[in-house]
């Protein structure tokens, strides 16, 4: 066998042209070549997508960082026992605390916004480890922070809840009955006047705590959502922080029974445990009492605004359409550096030279569009960070009294609203591209070691955590029916549901270009949505207004036409993701500009032609238009696919990011995964031959008639044959 | 914590208002209540799904056996590790083979067919085993019925490849390059005359035989395939049996190189292995002969009919079409159920009781369509399985100067293009059901006890496998428009594509009902179906015509206009699917067929909404009809939902097969989830306290210095807000 490496130096002799014909055909040349139609400036776009050359310059030195750190080796993760995983992620967790630990003692120079960086890029190699490390500064620490007075935050500071010196937290929110519907939660935490202490009980095999991050190996202390019951009366679910183990020896505490919860789809370096509690006694203080407040009396005070909780959903839900965004580019460079590189079928034209998988246009079909749908993906992150965070200063400095509160809360209600449907709609999009990019890689997609079959597993859980994506689908599309209403009523809307302003001029509006090529412009495409979103919108509203017509409670009208919700909700997140992508693009120096157009076109075009039945239904777009969209889209994919590889470097990732053999940069594919194999999988004994195989091949002829009743020779008798 | 059965048992006493509440939220009440609706007889449609009463019994025999066959134990399944799962299978391998054998030394009144039901009902419970049996007894025996003379066959049984007593057979065909392009394997066998042997050899790194399921542990032979040389020249791809290992010890011969392939995303029982081969010398008798023949002086002889080997292609494809039918009964089985027993939110109206998953119109619209496709699915693999029996008797008895033969074998080409679609359309449908249903089930779809993620890793690698589906779909789309073509030429054409001969009469027609309502019926619906799959060949024909006109090659026509092809394929395929479920309740009994007429419409008015924009475009069906056909599928889902307990239950899969608890047919799910999580996950010792947490959660108090910036103290500093 010939190593690429053989081929390329043979070059410099004297070449047969059957050997002309190896190299020109070789991985790693077909990968230059493809390098070199760059007609842009890779650099350039990566700072473009990472925000400068500064933020590269930082990744770059994470990337490296981790690759060099040998806790976070990566060629051995795929192979590894679910146990052997949760130890190797809790040696993560340590290393990550004390980062952790040092930026906040200003031990290094890191900012909190550059340590966040380098969690986002830990998440694409781990996201286990991600989600473990994040159940205790994330999810416990941050609940400390959003619900805990200053004096309780002391306090849990001080027994190590910042340094992880001393205790560890988790996160007890969801139980095996209850998931989406929070408030309907059943452990209790009882309030006893008389000893000043809270229990906390579990009443029922569904009130058992579930899919607890961190409960089975890790945590010593939980904050646990319960329902608040004082002198008899229920004041709905509060936070409790509720020691679970003794730290010396991890002995758990009187009337706290934790198990395991097993195996998962994916991130088995998590410990998810569940956890009953059998009449736990807990001071009053561990009671979080930021918002809701019990006395020593057993008064209850409750807060005036609850809304300001709303702040942590909208991060978590902003990080998953940034993530969305960086796992489908990751998934991507895999798919299209393999097809860059890897021929199937020769055709007579090429004179026996097999086709690069990147040449056939079915194959740009499956992936360019993807690509497309990633940078959308990547813009609207963005952009939606940045909301996020502008949203976030001015409530940081909005007392209850403030006289803009009620426009802040209106925003905050409408980012709420957007973030829901596009956590949706870009986790689906996210696993969707994973998968398609596993099946484009064809066999190979099915190995553990090409990376696409872990990060599926791994990521699927996004689409039904921190708000299942169908419930939050339909909360948008609820937002999507009152803003309706609401603008009927003469209401000027946010921006994003700003056209529904605009009914009048945009029902009925057809698409007035004189050449059918007209619509392959940002400007068409954007009225397109707007049309078709005030549409079903319109719809929508309508379909409600009906049911409550008809007499329904308005829960029951909502449920009623959840479907058109639904697809509101879709078609609005979809318009969206592309003005976002537009307006990204619009912002960027013509040189890259002029690759990003057609890559947006696409994206809307693509988007257009998926939705075709909503575009002809209200018949903004007219048949003919509709068939010119669909081989405009085949012509952008090529368009698309000539810069395809350059566009996948622009993402950055390394190798050692990338984790794949099918998405190496230098394309020596088979090399590189005839290499992971081998090692993982070194000669070794056979491992059950003695106990399974030997007495099972080896059993005594007179067992079996079958075999016998043909007379041996057979392989001669071929000869009679011969001519 | 009170059990369900303290909860019913307490019935007969006096109870509280919040008691009887209680019960009747019930799981098992709940289940119990859904059962109730029936409005037909489940076993009667138990009979017809499964083709009668004595081959629904005997599949229940069928199910006990295993379930009593500690061997086949499913409860631990999902914990094994690839080496355990890989041990586990062999130990199924030998007992399956000992049944296999028993057969066919007529040891047992089971029949070919019997047998057959046998491994179906096996794959559904674990199908890395019946891959891994299958390797032999499908790919390597079955390519010794197809490709081996009588007296090579005869010589192979003899050495053991029935009995699997001596010999135990792989299937040698995939490399690490070349998947779909077997004409394109690398891997050579040159006939050496003086020796009257093949040297068997691999050439190159891309040449290394991969994905060999068998060879890391389990086969001593291969039958291998490789480009003839004869004298130099090349005879294309030929098979041989090539001997791998001395099944004394498993030692591998001479030349041969054999590794493990390692992890994968499922099937993990199976034992993938690469081969490579380095001069291997096998005698000339081993290459298999029933079609080319190679003479002791060299003299190859080439066959005159080489469409013949089609016919174990097809029957993968029909075997997938079926399986994926199963599938997704499976998977449904499992959703559904789980939603008639989920509550979740509870409404004002219904005093504080949680709605049904299953009683929510977006849950219905999730899940009902899919359940009628798994109909759809049923439907059409029985009938595919038929017509593949009929035209294997056919062949069977056709020689090759038949007068008969152009006949067969155009029905042939029909049953072979119309699987190839069916395959990649079916096997599509049920992976994106299992992943579906996985996410219907919430957060609890990604625990891997639940089922839906392991069905989901095993399942989709049928989407690669035995031709690509893409691929798949663009033969089936190639097929299309030849057949158009011919059409054009005046051929009349065979049933499945007949409609190509009345383009006159469908291009351009528009649905004529007088009232908007009478869209919803079997008849209309087909015939929407006929005009659209019309319109859209038409449209792929003319394109791949232009394309011949501007000067293109054949070959490359077909690339350009492929995604009009994928496109014609698709849409043929979902009318094909529907119109075999129409005629399939068109013969049901009139009590069953009155249940499943609902579910037929669904299915075609479901798929005439998802494909919308085709039905628009050709005019077809107005906006309004569309709008009307969108409502009209919300309201059949809510028909269908009604019977869905019992539909799922008339699957008849025992709670031993679903290995779920969320689809337990008592509908206990939660104590029976609590019980296998406990039960897999039993109390143990920390596994790594003291080496990684203790030391790290008592470091020195000094290396912290944040912790301590706030006094203790500050719970009690919250008895200020006191009032």
């Amino acid at each position: 066998m010939s190593s690429a490496k053989e081929r390329v130096q043979a070059v410099k002799q004297h070449l047969s042209p059957e050997q002309e014909r190896a190299i020109a055909v070789s991985p790693v040349e077909s990968m230059k070549a493809e390098r070199a139609k760059a007609a842009f400036n890779i650099r350039d776009m990566t700072y473009l997508l990472d925000g400068g050359k500064s933020a590269t310059e930082t990744r770059e030195r994470m990337m490296l960082e981790l690759e060099r750190d040998l806790v976070f080796r990566m060629y051995d993760f795929h192979d590894l026992t679910k146990d052997e995983l949760r130890e190797r992620t809790m040696e993560k967790v340590r290393i990550g605390s004390e980062n952790f630990r040092n930026l906040l003692n200003h031990l290094t120079n890191e900012s909190v916004n550059t340590f966040r960086k380098r969690m986002e890029v830990v998440s694409l190699i781990d996201p286990g480890f991600w989600t473990r490390f994040g159940v205790h500064y994330g999810l416990f620490f941050g609940a400390l922070q959003g619900s805990a007075t200053p004096g309780q935050f002391s306090h849990w500071a001080s027994k190590g809840a910042v340094s992880l010196n001393g205790m560890i937290g988790c996160f007890a929110m969801t139980e095996m009955g209850h998931g989406s519907n929070v408030a309907g939660v059943e452990t209790t935490a009882t309030f006893d006047e008389a000893s000043d202490q809270f229990v906390i009980h579990t009443p029922t095999i569904t009130a058992t705590k579930w899919w607890i991050g961190g409960a089975a190996h890790t945590a010593t202390h939980a904050v646990v959502f319960a329902q608040l019951i004082v002198g008899g009366k229920r004041y709905g679910v509060k936070s409790f922080v509720v020691p679970l183990r003794d730290p010396t020896d991890y002995s758990l505490l009187p009337g706290i029974n934790i198990g395991d919860i097993g195996k998962k789809m994916g991130r088995d370096g998590i410990d998810n445990g569940y956890i009953t509690f059998t009449n736990v006694r807990i001071p009053r203080g561990y009671m979080l009492m930021k918002h809701t407040k019990v006395s020593r009396t057993g008064q209850v005070k409750e807060p005036k605004l609850q809304q300001l909780t709303y702040g942590a959903l909208l991060q978590g839900r902003v990080a998953m359409v940034v993530d969305s965004g960086n796992v489908a580019k990751k998934a991507l460079t895999i798919a299209i550096r393999y097809a860059a590189v890897r021929r199937q079928f020769a055709t007579k034209a090429n004179e026996g030279i097999e086709t690069k998988l990147l040449d056939y246009p079915i194959h740009q079909r499956r992936l360019m569009p993807l690509l497309a749908q990633a940078f959308a993906m990547h813009f609207t992150g963005t952009e939606m960070n940045t909301m996020y965070l502008q949203l976030m200063d001015r409530l940081e400095s909005a007392g209850p009294d403030d006289d803009d509160l009620p426009e802040v809360l209106e925003n905050l209600k409408e980012t709420h609203a957007t973030s829901a449907g596009l956590k949706a709609f870009c986790t689906w999009n996210c696993l969707n591209t994973i998968e398609q990019c596993r099946q484009a890689c064809g066999g190979h997609g099915y190995s553990a070691y090409t990376g696409l079959a872990g990060m599926y597993q791994d990521f699927a859980v996004q689409c039904t955590w921190e708000g299942d994506n169908t419930i939050l689908t339909l909360q948008a599309g609820r937002y999507l029916i009152s803003s309706y209403r609401e603008a009927q009523e003469g209401k000027k809307l946010a921006a994003g549901v700003s056209y529904l302003n605009r009914l009048n001029e945009l029902i009925g509006k057809k698409c007035s270009v004189s050449k059918v090529e007209d619509v392959a412009t940002l400007d068409v495409i954007a009225e397109a949505w707007d049309v078709v979103c005030a549409n079903v919108v319109q719809h929508a509203g309508k379909e409600f207004e009906e049911c409550i017509k008809s007499g329904m409670e308005i829960d029951e009208a909502y449920e009623q036409c959840s479907q058109s919700r639904l697809y509101a909700a879709k078609l609005h997140s979809y318009g969206y993701l592309f003005k976002r992508f537009a307006d990204g693009i619009c912002k960027t120096p013509e040189e890259l500009r002029k690759i990003l157009l057609p890559v947006c076109l696409l994206y809307g075009l693509y988007t257009v032609e998926d939705n075709a039945g909503a575009f002809l239904q209200y018949e903004y777009f007219s048949p003919e238009q509709i068939s010119y969209i669909r081989t405009k889209v085949n012509e952008l994919c090529k368009t698309v696919r000539d810069q395809a590889i350059p566009l996948v470097d622009s993402f950055n990732y390394s190798d050692y990011i990338i984790n794949s053999p099918l998405g190496r940069k230098d394309g020596n594919v088979y090399e590189h995964y005839f290499n992971q194999v081998k090692q993982q999988n070194p000669p070794r004994e056979h491992p059950y031959f003695d106990r399974l195989i030997k007495p099972f091949i080896h059993r005594k002829q007179d067992e079996d008639d079958l075999d016998d009743e043909e007379e041996e020779g057979g392989l001669e008798s071929e000869d009679e044959d011969d001519e």
